[in-house]
């Protein structure tokens, strides 16, 4: 099959042919029928973040496609269109049998820890497959896996949004627009900050009610405050920076709660003794567990949350690469790469 | 002012002048717009429920209006719109204290252990008011105090649900309705159950996606757990009787969550075995804490829970006996009565 | 080896030589120290409980041990002293990856779907095995193994009782004296209820503040109601009668909760009009996750709850059906079996 | 009556008489037996923390005593021992309707926004008054007001701590012994932290089964994680200061928690990745809320938490400057103030 392989960092993917995996038992084939483009890649392109599975390796971890073969019984069918989870919990570590599969200690990435979706096909654990329902578009639903989901954990999960709750989200990436269409899905009332006016008109279409963009404001926090009756119940920092974080803990209101979705290699600045004295809550936020991916796609499904509007480049496998420098260039909101 | 009375259970209320209350110090004097028309009114005077207040009492407690007057500072000026919660809880016992004014020990209620709605005026404790907001229309607003608050209660307090859920509702009368409004406010995936096709036609539009009459359906369990993968992972009882009761508890999916909503004066009849073996919670759902009313109301804001095709029916005070009877030919979903 | 084989219902436990199972990769092959003897054996000896592996099968699901060999590598060596569980989840359904390993949808319980402790050694998943502290004792640590995890889940996890709670527990056989154990160890305020005063005596002694016997109290419910300043928080019901769950529900306050740990094959005959209008809560409760099972095991450590007082038996393996007829009996409170 | 007044910062309080306060409607009077002496009043006295109520104010916040004289109907009756709560909640803002009382945004603190415990009586709402059982020494249980509620709460509602649980507990002054105390009361298994090793001896009397001395190990965090399996499911920080937060942080397991109970004024310091790549959880905790007085009170009256031994000093009223110079020096644990 084709793929592209990722040898070590600082070259570009090999896009030749490799042997077809082959499923083991309880494993299925999947006809990859596309995969997303996720910033993760560049961290062990461009960046030294090593891959737990050394090069050569198949990178791309949010990936549908269709049920090629299955070794042994269960639900899905030859053909069966389904999602694959960007990852795979050990299923018996401390964290898995809280229900918290997404900080799993022995967790297996698609294209860091095994062979990922930048391919032909792909190999999965049947009981890991998620049902898609065919009135989604095939292509376009690989985006869910990771793109949607997480956010969909930091919202419900991690944020706790309410119907009807105040929520910030500060950084209107491929994150912050997600947690927004998951917020909004939900019946939140948005204020959506960025220091750009395209992604912040880009919000306002997918559910953001208002914008503030920094650059235009004279104090982010209070514009925030007036706009929250006080301050946001729940905010969510999708930046991945201090100076953002700040901002974002002084828009939650006292006894509020922050979550932190984008990764920051800095340590947090955020007033202590506020923290004591409001009782506020700051919690981190990563992945999502694969049960709720069917509650993902239902709102997909229902339109609450929009695919089709976000991928906004489509790459043969063949120029895999064409896609990563689209995304190393900040063009679009998401690219997906289809094999053929 | 003129003003609906209640002189005691078995005979019409009586409408005629009264003297306007006078706000005592902390309070404002509310104009009511609107008062929404209410099974419970019938329970005081077509059954021999009686009320806190003795009569002569006020009945209605479902009220939206504006300020006339008020006793003291605060941030609600004379003529702002304002919502008027059902329910007074008295800020001390353990239920208040603990976050559950819904369940006051020592609640008041309006149109039962004090004056209500079905006047020109009420006085209200300024720190109990709602203010509603401009672009809603005040009269149909009156609604949300009770009607939806309730739902809102049981739908995100009580029954926890997420988006994405599988969510089965039993009865699509004025609060089954309002469930399936709320629930598909928040992107759950809904079936409706009811014996009356046109309930379950006005089920569809206000958001169930699938619809279930008993009365044309060999297992109405069966058939719920064929839409819902296996049960609905929390389903709402909103009739009041033990055989639906059953029902819902059977179209629950193991580990899942029945909310009794709707009053049974008789006893539940459920498989107790299942509850201990599949870890079922079974909880009941009372009113609404006035800290969601403005989740509530910002949930109308937004259009996702409609209000005006609601009411199906408006009535002068002069004419509220005629209000009555239309609840109780079981006409339309909810009235209300407008002072002038 | 020797073991204890059960060949279908209505006979005697047959002891003799078998062949010693092999451990596969990822097994630990465990030298049973001790097998506690529970009321679910009887089920299938004495009643038409049918086993998931149909007879011959070695019954026992309260195991202690060491070590014998293990296939693989891990942190646990030969010699080890470890906790066997009563139960082991799929790991990756609905329920596990809920976290919620307890009511896995695909577990396997030790004699019942696979062979148990009633022998000289079991193959148990290493990943499942639980250390022990050596300064546990042994044999008697067996009965943690469900006759006090499935207590701790009860009192944790399902009836979140707090520190300083008022409790009631109906019912002092095997289970409820747990549940007064777990209680009264996290600091609970408990009303031990009986029909038996030598049970209440033993539930005095492990922790209960106050004890009712319903045969010599006019108004079981009244007169916990008068020691719990108006209502339990939490109740357990560990009988399994429709007449004591409803006395359970009629001692739980307004707002409270009521867990039901007793199996019963009837209907609950609950008040449904209260669990409407009062917002309780009735939640069934099953076994115990294996995270939980070290809390347990520090508890025992600790000393606040207590192990040999409650081991009133022990028998060699060979007088196995001596263990069960003293269950049948009704003698003593827990019995263990021991292979030499 | 005698009171100690305070008539600005920089000045010691003044002892003489004052008009005897009158309860108005709903209050009662109470005579007080004992007034802990809290580091809240060096803030006053020697820093410029301000008073909500300006001088001349009587402080003191940790009162017991009983009640003189009742104005109005209830359950108390002249005599009654009572404990006055540190804090009176408005009931009917945000946080209080949403059962957080103790963050109050109305908040009425005793020897702050009104007259306090230095005195021989003070005035109290009936509806705040919570009963001591006889069974305790009454000037003893004045403590229990804020020097072991606030760590009831900070340990069962912000640390929601199991039994069994490992928990870290950095500081060993008044709050965090107390911290220790309510942890092992509920059967947590805790690493105490402190760098004076007769803190340390007194945290291990008071349950704590390990200990910590920074200035003696090589890595606090490596010798905490060793002594919890990897880290602390639920850590503490009493102290105030960056750097142990930063070292509390972690000594906290991956998905855990850490509770911030000592104010600092300076910026927490911690590694932001790492919240959010192990979804570490950091909240603020402050007070208590009075419903979870009595459970406090009924911890005591079990033994579990100990009042005498951390009674460290009693000064007459006319010595409180005595007290609060003991205090300054660090010496004992708690001192209280007794009228007579």
């Amino acid at each position: 099959m084709l793929a592209a392989v990722f040898n070590g960092p600082g070259q570009p993917l090999q896009v030749h042919e490799v042997p077809t995996p082959v499923p083991g038992p309880g494993e299925a084939l999947v006809r990859v029928a596309a995969c997303g483009v996720c910033h993760t890649d560049l961290h062990y392109i461009d960046h030294d973040t090593p891959t737990f599975k050394p090069p050569p390796l198949i990178l791309g971890h949010e990936i549908s496609g269709t049920i090629e073969a299955v070794e042994g019984d269960g639900p899905l069918t030859v053909g069966a269109p389904v999602l694959v989870p960007a990852v795979i919990g050990c299923g018996h570590c401390h964290a898995c049998r809280a229900g918290r599969e997404n900080v799993c200690e022995g967790m297996r990435m698609f294209g860091n820890h095994i062979d990922g979706g930048y391919a032909e096909f792909v190999c999965v654990p049947v009981k890991d497959l998620i049902p898609l329902p065919s009135s989604l578009p095939l292509r376009e639903s690989a985006i869910i896996a990771d793109a949607l989901t997480s956010p969909y954990h930091a919202v419900v999960n991690r944020g706790r949004v309410a119907p009807g709750d105040h929520v910030a989200v500060f950084g209107c990436g491929g994150i912050g627009l997600n947690v927004i269409q998951v917020a909004a899905a939900l019946g939140a009332r948005i204020v959506a900050v960025d220091i750009r006016d395209d992604k912040l008109a880009l919000a306002s279409r997918l559910g953001a009610e208002a914008t503030v963009n920094p650059g235009a404001t004279r104090s982010t926090e209070k514009a925030i405050r007036a706009l929250t009756e006080g301050g946001a119940d729940v905010a969510f920092e999708c930046v991945g920076l201090p100076a953002t974080q700040a901002q974002a803990f002084g828009a939650t209101r006292n006894g509020g709660r922050l979550v932190l979705v984008g990764y920051s290699p800095e340590a947090m600045q955020l007033n202590s003794g506020r923290v004591m004295f409001r009782e506020m809550e700051i919690v981190g936020s990563l992945g999502c567990r694969s049960i709720d991916y069917p509650r993902v796609i239902e709102l997909a499904r229902q339109g609450r949350i929009r695919l089709t509007e976000l991928v906004t480049g489509c790459y043969p496998l063949t120029h895999v690469n064409d896609a990563l420098d689209a995304l190393r260039a900040g063009q679009g909101v998401r690219s997906i790469v289809v094999p053929s």
